[in-house]
């Protein structure tokens, strides 16, 4: 059950199991409500990781300790077949289903693993270069997942979180990543407000997102290094958020819904301001 | 349980009640493997919809027949604060709950309703303009659920889908949809491939998103009426549909992952595509 992969021997004393909330804090499976209010505990917990891409792309970063690794015999040749090493102990599918019975609809693909928390950077040690995410109470899991997913894609350099409200890696939200937990470093702040005054020191471009933004986002004047400010569904930026933004830029959508899902506005700034600085290619 | 909103009579016998499945095939709530597996049955079948945005955008589109309508009392107030008409049986939120106890996760903010699903025009009744979407098997209800929201965003004249393998409206997709299934037609196929000749036929570009593209989005000669043909995660296009497009256009990435979620690689060719073609404004 708790076989490490060759050349990651586990060091320390083992953390208690811990996927996503408080202990005494009951982790109680898929959708909204009870994970967002669950106290993120990135830094120092434990985190589960299941899914094909989501596994693979952990035990491919050398920077991942794999603490449990289960694998069906089918998804343990598919990781012999890539290439990719590992020494999973061999299970059958129900044993992955029983660790996996808070998140009943998990698609697991035949891999589980229990893994640390990567070591989250901090602030002052990013690179004053390219692009990174400010999230601005961004707290559904399978949102989450999906932005780190869209940053991975477009080499976003970190994910900037609050730490009360933000949720970090968990298995939904690493599931939905699909393997970009593995790429993007999230710097969790206490306050969002002092990380932008930070980065604007550091020369960063603030934008933010805001659907009442002075320009549409073509008619920006984007320079790099850029932070992209998302605020959360319905609710948007806070109003502080909001002030502390160079600029706020819109998009703007002809139809008649006016709004996008959280994820999807992020992969469209991803991509309009990347292509705009030529770091696309 | 059974009061329709003022104006809108149920006329002809009530449908029998079925979800998304058919008969004898059990929904089995919220994920991807059973939801995938049941066939659909869009042109006949009722609806769930709860949610505060789904719901109110089925109040407030005349072509949406209402069976049902449940809120508690604080939704109901707030309708009627918003100036929606409706004739909503004020229930406690256990009853809702229990409605949807197929889907415990589902965040219906205290409306559920059960509706008539919408009439699908056939393809040669689309007008030919503007930009619609093929969706080759895409069949995850939360993704294809978020294309529509974004259809809706960008104004998108329809979505055209396979009648076997994508699924149509539901709970699940109405939900991540938010509204966006009262303005985006399903037309729905037995043939993707006769759809594509259907439409080439009448003067629509036929682009093709595909990871080995020729060229990328941004250097195709993206003409109007356009037909944008999305591939499941993973798969992506099948070969047939591939060799119907006119085009094949690649999103070239910088990032260490190499695709994108569906909804977001949709949302991020549609904004690039409405931009190019002055649609947006």
């Amino acid at each position: 059950m708790t076989s490490p992969p060759p050349g990651r021997p586990p060091s320390g004393p083992r953390k208690p199991f811990r996927p996503f909330s408080k202990p005494g804090r009951p982790f109680k499976g898929r959708g909204g409500r009870v994970l967002r209010e669950a106290a993120p505990d990135y830094e120092t917990g434990t985190v589960l990781l299941y899914g094909w891409h989501t596994v693979a792309e952990a035990l491919n970063n050398p920077k991942r300790r794999i603490r449990t690794l289960l694998a069906t015999e089918n998804a343990a040749k598919r990781l012999d077949e890539e290439g990719i090493a590992h020494s999973a102990e061999i299970v059958p599918v129900r044993d992955i289903d029983r660790r996996l019975a808070a998140t009943p609809d998990a698609v697991h693909q035949g891999l589980f693993a229990e893994a640390d928390a990567l070591d989250a950077p901090s602030l002052d040690r990013l690179p004053a270069k390219g692009v990174v995410l400010l999230l601005d109470q961004i707290t559904d899991p399978h949102n989450v997942g999906a932005i780190v997913r869209s940053a991975a894609a477009f080499g976003v350099k970190a994910i900037v979180t609050t730490n009360r409200h933000s949720p970090e890696a968990t298995g939904v939200l690493a599931k939905s990543a699909s393997g970009g937990l593995e790429h993007v470093p999230f710097v969790t702040v206490q306050n969002l407000a002092r990380a932008m005054a930070d980065l604007k020191a550091r020369a960063f471009l603030i934008v933010g997102l805001d659907s009442e933004g002075e320009a549409d986002l073509d008619q920006v004047a984007v320079t790099e290094p850029v932070a992209l400010v998302l605020g959360a569904e319905g609710k948007g930026l806070r109003q502080l958020t909001r002030e502390n933004c160079d600029v706020l830029a819109r998009i703007d959508m002809p139809g008649a819904i006016r709004s996008l899902n959280v994820s999807n506005a992020t992969a469209l700034a991803l991509y309009a301001v990347t292509t705009r600085l030529g770091l696309r290619r």
